[in-house]
């Protein structure tokens, strides 16, 4: 038995999300039909985030148990052979038989990119929010720095979601401009269901204007949503990485 | 009758090039057949440059002659409304009856995009051209330099094309590179039928070391294509910007 370790880059436009669901288009269905077809026995695969439908990733980190005897340093080739365009292998790795790609990773950082521009970009618009300029980042930034630490979140998850703890450590919560892009770069132990994009949503508002920067420090300790707190679009979230010991 | 002046973005994977085809999609073709639909009269599009199949535009101009009545300001929203996400209006303007996008172009600029890749990149792949490490920038940049000004590039030019003349002046000619991304930046006053990814073509060989960088001159004085010289892939190829007096 062996365990194989994969990073992943997908381009989540037309999945439904990282997890199996039966008849939908998702992540997790197309590597374990694909894989489970190319080994000839059943691939269960295990991913680190379960990204939401039209969620991106560039560095997305999976593992698989296989009884197969495969040459690590083909794999990549073989397995983007058959798979499709829009999802493909970065790198391919044994790892030890208990490593866990969501159990045993330590943090997961998430970019989301904005992108002003006064029309819709087809181009641009595939993986980033666009809107009008100009967002106020130094606010953004003030309102963003309060969540660093370890903190309750649940004022910053979507209703109806159901976890054992509330509680997350926030390493790095930036907003950053180059020129007419603003990404958030947020790194976290874990994140609850549609943390990331709901932070977004509020410090967009922050940055224009339209929300106060100490609205998301009072709702963190509040525990209270913030009114108007719906998760900004999948299109602009991209996984760009998974660390781990 | 008003002539309007446009700007426009589209994503070229799923067009079949600017020019209008009978039953295949292209840009002009999904254009004309739009605004007439909403203009209630016979639209005919004239672009500034002929993209072909798969080359991408952020900066490609046309123009439209209508007689009815349109609130300028209101035009962009209108018309992306009804256009495919994949072609949007950046912006319209009034211009002068006499204003042809194509013959009163001053000059065109093309950016081919290179990003450095072990694996294929479903999130960048759309956009630029995979390739692994490392090309040698300064070598694509002495090879580049020998073809600004004004030249026969008749051995830059796709086998079967038909033009008047092929002397075209070359205004800027760069390749730059950021951290993995390389930019082969064109400018010039017009393009021969498959120049600029011939051109690049060569620049790349040149850059993996696989074409000496003299071969370019070379070339270009004798008028003699270079072996192997097909056009390089269309998805790297993006219509920056056409430039009017």
């Amino acid at each position: 038995m062996r365990n194989i370790k994969l990073t992943l880059e997908y381009d989540g436009a037309d999945f439904h999300g990282f997890q199996r669901q039966s008849r939908l288009r998702t992540v997790q269905g197309d590597l374990e039909s694909c894989f489970s077809r190319l080994l000839g026995e059943t691939i269960k695969i295990i991913g680190a985030g379960r990204t939401d439908a039209g969620v991106h990733a560039l560095g997305q980190v999976a593992n698989f148990h296989t009884t197969r005897p495969i040459a690590i340093a083909k794999l990549p080739g073989v397995l983007n052979a058959s798979l499709p365009q829009d999802i493909q292998v970065q790198r391919c790795e044994d790892a030890p038989l208990d490593f866990h790609a969501r159990r045993c990773a330590l943090s997961r950082t998430y970019r989301y990119r904005v992108i002003e521009r006064l029309a819709p970009s087809p181009l641009l618009g595939r993986h980033a929010l666009i809107l009008p300029p100009r967002l106020d980042v130094a606010a953004m930034a003030a309102a963003a720095a309060p969540l660093l630490g370890r903190h309750d979140f649940r004022a910053f998850q979507a209703s109806g979601s159901e976890t054992m703890t509330t509680e997350r450590t926030m390493m790095r919560l930036d907003c950053h401009r180059t020129s007419d892009t603003v990404d958030i770069t947020a790194e976290a132990d874990g994140f609850l269901y549609h943390m990331v994009r709901i932070i977004v949503s509020a410090l967009l508002r922050v940055g224009r204007g339209a929300l106060a920067p100490e609205a998301l420090s009072r709702a963190l300790a509040s525990g209270r949503r913030l009114p108007k707190s719906g998760p900004a679009p999948a299109c602009g979230l991209c996984l760009l990485r998974v660390s781990y010991d």
